[in-house]
């Protein structure tokens, strides 16, 4: 059995419970079938445990290196991501007129999440290339697209998001990158970009950057924010003024570099091609940022999997202490012990929970664009506009409490290099931080999200939540207990956020807003929990037996946390309005 | 002002609330005064900031190596050692019969602070050396004292404590290393030692491991442990036969060396000395058990705070995004925002309340040692008792979660080697496992220590507890609502005990027992911030402020997390009972 995920809960979550073989009646997706999915995923499980996987721990041990000309890797990087590419699995989801095989994006997801889990350092580069080259596809005029969208989906060429600068990381009203208009239509790009993943390497014959950056006379903050392709190197092949100033050390993520990059440095200016129109930058970026949002839950996830395999594998094994108290008895494998019992419950409620909310909002994903009706198309982006701040951060956060779960089953060990576990741990601490913090998740879902268009996306995630609560009712018993408790939360939710945004004084409805993240994010999970427990109702295996016990645990010993957090929201606490920095 | 620890709340604590100037009145502490203690803080500060954090950063990125000959390492932890040693602080709270200084053991925990802030793993050298040598001096003959006490506070001599073997590391009684009476009075031992720390090293002329092993004949499991002295070199300076057989490779605390130790391997034995009687090791080692684990939360305490200064100095000075929407207005420091308030609130409030706890379970050392009474004395020693899983478990935890807060502040900064907190979140990640994992910290509060003597630890620790919340209902106002909530949980605490105890089953009363351990762990803690709120009650200026908001932060925001926590022990839950390990 795999101990980077389990396939057979993959199969359970897509085909049992998600149904996408229902997909295929969509014209768009005509061409596909079980067998053509299944396909995918085995290729994916191969390419990511025989090439991906193998050199995980190297790349964490040797990090690339900048020598000041010359960023170099270990070579296993290159040839991993070469096998990926020839395997076509890049454009897998992209469409067929550039050269995709158009399968469904929430299969694509299930396939991606083997190579996070084998590897997400190496992974990320493509992960950041299929970001870019769906940007462009959306937003960039057909030549721009021409030039670069198929060459990255050959692997020939990478793609990255040039975002953050060193003096704006979640304020990218302050970017002062600056764009020039040049005689020719291009714009010459003068500026620094800051934590730039994949800025620099040489693992194919160019790197297409897209860069957020400011024309002059343009509207001051997020509204005068333009976006440009500025590639590494130009059509006719000459070297574009994209310098390396340096590379970050990170605690984790060390395959992926991670970058500094002087944007035209000798005068000049880099030659950056305009993507759309002026000043309409960021909301292209945040047009894809659904999609890059739940993708880096997915790795969060994908990290979280692996750690709980690992540590479930261990714990079956491992002889420690024993049930009687009698020293000549044989010591027990400590998966006999009521507390690793707790951390592998634990573990298996976050990353199970984590990835059936990244299928479900991968699946939305499709649905906003392929589904039959307007209807069906505008609920699905509605539903998942209000999902993703939780998709990007709740398995950032609690798929990284699985991986310390999976340290703490190992002893000692877990804290070792020798083992796996310290280094997803490590690896997992980033998701937090990149993409949007944690901070700005919550700003995002209570301050926006749940507020726009009249609150219609917070009612129509009641409604979803609802009517699974209706389900459960319907079925009685256990699943009629679980459903009460979850639909009391979802009544909770809405009381919650009718009294913080009653109170009239947004600093106090927002002061909070990560607490109300986090317990919105949990009844979600809960209910992504019911919603699998009907699923695995009648089935009599042991998988069946696991899904549903991870069902109770979660209603158990999770969504019982929710309660003191929406006390709290409920009482708007002014603790961190009233404290001045001086007291600190 | 030091980004290391607060010599203003050091003062606070000591001397404001746990008023350890008092001690001097007894005769054992009669030398010293506020002047001798301030003296030994300020030393402690100097060559902690001078000597110890100057390399922390190195020591980890150039870890111990083992070339199958010789351990090396950077030089400057022999440096700051030497230097350490001639001070005189290794053996300031020791007896003047080995040429300690008898300084109080709560300042002397306090100057220890300090170092382990600073490089924690440097300062592990003398922690580790410091136990050892407490428990010879407890429990070995003159003879062994006066050979190595004395060379270790000179810091000549260092030492280690020998438990785990690499089949038995929570599972004590399964130790095979077994010790062979000689004619001469002498032990011969054979066996492999896993995880000891400072296993090898040349920071010194000899390092003295204390080896728990069996002596063949004796009775079965931990009744048949017995406890040597085994040198790595003999006192005729021959070298014993002790030999390293690898460095462990962590994810943090590496300037420590992990190592596993071979003795006997040549076939005669290594020579070991017999400490106290045969067949009582594991008493002798528990009987320093409550030091070591109030040492381990002291260091897990350090990192904490450390890591919180340094957020704290960052979240004043970096600039970004605004209060208002107006992007042609100034960026704000980050201070300002809400989340970031949160943040450094949370964190304050854990390293703070840790350090209360830590100071606190120190003065209590000190008490079952010196005070008047026998009574006295009793009851330190039995609410020592019940409070050690909870000073070793508490800041393991809940300090690493502020290492955590202390990267989310630093954003993109804090996940990369630049910065300090990085380290800290992983150094820290130790703590929850070695001197007894979280999980048995749990096992050993609810199924020893509020059991012992008919639940007399239990019910002190009621009575402890409930004497602030007297004082604080006496002063009323505010006071008197954190006392209610702080009563209402003690309350809670019985109740919750006697309903898991009256099941009548230990299985289930203990299958819990980690949410156990967190759950009063955190009502202590409120305790200890509703002690330092009554402190800080009448003081004006911002510090008294800041105790008081970090009160108020850690009861709205902390002490309701029990709630759900107690709920889930009062039902007896079966959840990982009732559990089959193919279900995962």
């Amino acid at each position: 059995m795999s101990l980077l995920l389990s396939r057979r809960d993959l199969d359970f979550l897509l085909y049992e419970w998600l149904d996408v073989e229902a997909l295929t009646k969509r014209p768009y997706f005509a061409d596909h079938s079980r067998e053509t999915f299944d396909g995918a995923l085995e290729l994916a499980e191969e390419v990511a445990t025989e090439h991906f996987a193998t050199h995980n721990k190297r790349a964490d041990a040797s990090e690339p290196t900048f020598d000041g000309a010359r960023v170099t890797m270990i070579p296993e990087v290159k040839r991993a991501l070469d096998v990926l590419a020839g395997t076509g699995l890049l454009g897998a989801a992209m469409p067929a007129e550039v050269g995709g095989g158009q399968l469904p994006g929430v299969v694509a997801r299930a396939c991606f999440s083997w190579f996070q889990a084998a590897n997400v350092g190496t992974a990320a580069y493509p992960f950041l290339t299929l970001g870019n080259a769906n940007l462009l596809l959306a937003h960039a005029s057909p030549e721009l697209v021409e030039r670069y969208v198929p060459a990255m989906l050959d692997g020939r060429f990478h793609g990255t998001m040039c975002l953050s600068e060193p003096q704006a990381g979640s304020s990218l009203s302050d970017i002062v990158t600056r764009a020039e208009p040049h005689a020719d239509g291009t714009y010459r790009v003068f500026g620094n970009k800051m934590w730039i993943s994949a800025g620099e390497h040489e693992l194919g014959e160019n790197i297409v950057h897209l860069v957020l950056a400011k024309i002059p006379g343009g509207p001051p903050g997020v509204k005068g924010i333009s976006l440009f392709v500025v590639p590494k190197f130009l059509p006719d092949g000459a070297r574009n003024d994209v310098v390396l100033a340096g590379l970050n050390h990170k605690m984790g993520y060390r395959g992926t570099t991670n970058t500094m990059l002087n944007f035209g440095e000798a005068g000049d200016g880099a030659v950056g091609f305009l993507v759309g129109e002026p000043h309409h930058g960021l909301s292209y970026m945040f047009h894809m940022m659904n999609e890059a949002r739940v993708g880096v839950g997915g790795g969060a996830t994908a990290l979280g999997y692996t750690g709980y395999l690992k540590s479930l594998e261990y714990a079956r094994n491992r002889p420690q202490g024993r049930l009687a108290k009698d020293p000549t008895t044989p010591q027990v494998p400590i998966i006999e012990h009521a507390d690793v019992r707790r951390m592998l419950l634990a573990q298996k409620s976050y990353v199970e929970g984590a990835l059936a909310l990244n299928l479900y909002c991968a699946k939305l994903l499709d649905d906003e664009r392929t589904a039959e009706s307007a209807d069906e198309r505008e609920r699905a982006h509605l539903l998942l506009d209000v999902l993703t701040p939780i998709a990007k951060s709740w398995p950032s956060q609690w798929c990284l409490e699985a991986n310390n779960l999976a340290i703490q089953v190992h002893g000692g060990y877990g804290y070792t290099r020798e083992y796996d576990v310290e280094q997803h741990y490590r690896d997992n601490r980033l998701n937090p931080i990149h993409e949007g913090t944690h901070g700005i998740q919550g700003l995002d879902l209570l301050g926006r999200k749940v507020v726009m268009q009249g609150g219609a996306g917070l009612a129509l995630l009641g409604s979803v939540l609802g009517s699974t609560v209706e389900r459960a009712a319907a079925r009685g018993g256990e699943a009629a207990d679980l459903g009460a408790a979850l639909g009391a939360a979802v009544t909770r939710v809405g009381e919650v956020t009718a009294t913080l945004w009653g109170s009239g004084d947004p600093a106090v409805a927002l002061a909070n807003a990560s607490i109300y993240l986090e317990a919105v994010g949990h009844v979600v999970v809960a209910w992504l929990w019911l919603e699998q427990f009907l699923a695995a109702a009648d089935g009599a295996d042991p998988f069946y037996e696991g899904k549903r016990q991870a069902a109770r645990y979660f209603y158990r010993y999770e969504l019982p946390k929710t309660a003191p957090q929406f006390d709290l929201l409920a009482s708007l606490d002014r603790t961190t309005l009233d404290v001045a920095p001086e007291w600190f």
